[in-house]
């Protein structure tokens, strides 16, 4: 920001140019906006970040974020308990929902496979969802990580896993296509990569 | 965002989608990224909105964004105080600042005249610049608003105001951009251009 802005200024652009896909000139215009809203809708966007961050924590049981200690899909006893889908993280479990289509549960991993940059698999929640199996009536898993070489290979480590257990072990079908990004496909093709699942 | 999501972070993606240019799509991703940043990271973006917001006020001569009385470019004693570039907004002087030309002084409108929108001449900061003219050595007043029908209608309006009182009043030049291709030049920029051509 140029140096004829204030300074609070400056540290207000600079704290939205740390978000992702906003850049300095855009971190700039969201600050000039900032300064046009009234002082109660300053301090409501102010404390919304404060309270979102205090009051939300993994739920104890798929680990995608809740504000209480289960979160709402996994204590909803319409959900088929049966079957779990494992995503890499907390907006694929929203694109999944958006389907209206998916009624079982979710693991959220929190993160793929990479060991290029450092992300073993110890580093993602593959031990939690191990002990979740271990408890439980599972029957199916459905790998349902991005079509990509990490999202690969953690769905291939995963069923490695869980095949041994005597559990059903299914991928995404892909009519996704390859080295897209599931959290921007439409939800038609994302309900049809769901219903061409296949065992591997 | 999903139904799937707890509260507290839903609301903070609509805190964010309320930005200028941020769709509900980006806002969820940029609440789930506020979900990853530390306590402290948090909290210092929580408090740098607070703090501009309650800190920052208009210059009490130029009307740009300031956390003092006066902002730092009217108190810099090296600037040309004979001379006013007038804009529409403080992002402009930010956009001037940048060319490290320009050695005037500012006036900030926060707006432009636009009638079909009720921003009548009294809504935006014409008063305050003739008020300042009247108690200064101010010599030449830059129009210096976009080349939009309010842009030129607000130029216009301010020209017509100031003219009366024997100060010179310009406008900015208008013509091909630099490092722009003729060919792609739409006609009216094409004309001004031609118009307004300079004997080399």
């Amino acid at each position: 920001m140029a140096e004829s802005n204030p300074l609070p200024l400056v540290l207000l652009a600079e704290q939205f140019a740390k978000l992702p896909g906003i850049g300095m000139k855009t971190a700039q215009r969201l600050a000039y906006y900032v300064m046009t809203m009234s002082k109660a809708d300053a301090k409501a966007f102010s404390d919304s970040i404060l309270n979102a961050h205090s009051t939300i924590h993994y739920c104890k049981v798929c680990q995608n974020f809740t504000d209480s200690d289960v979160c709402l899909i996994c204590e909803n006893a319409k959900r088929d308990s049966s079957t779990i889908c494992v995503v890499e993280g907390p907006k694929d479990v929203s694109a999944f929902e958006r389907t209206n289509e998916y009624k079982g549960l979710y693991h959220v991993l929190h993160g793929l496979i990479s060991p290029m940059d450092g992300i073993t698999p110890e580093k993602i929640r593959i031990k939690e969802l191990l002990a979740r199996i271990h408890n439980s009536n599972v029957e199916e898993v459905i790998m349902a990580t991005n079509p990509t070489v990490e999202g690969e290979a953690t769905a291939m480590y995963i069923s490695k896993l869980l095949k041994p257990l005597g559990i059903k072990v299914t991928r995404l079908a892909f009519g996704l296509p390859m080295g897209g990004i599931l959290e921007y496909a439409d939800e038609i093709t994302l309900f049809k990569a769901l219903e061409n699942r296949n065992e591997i």
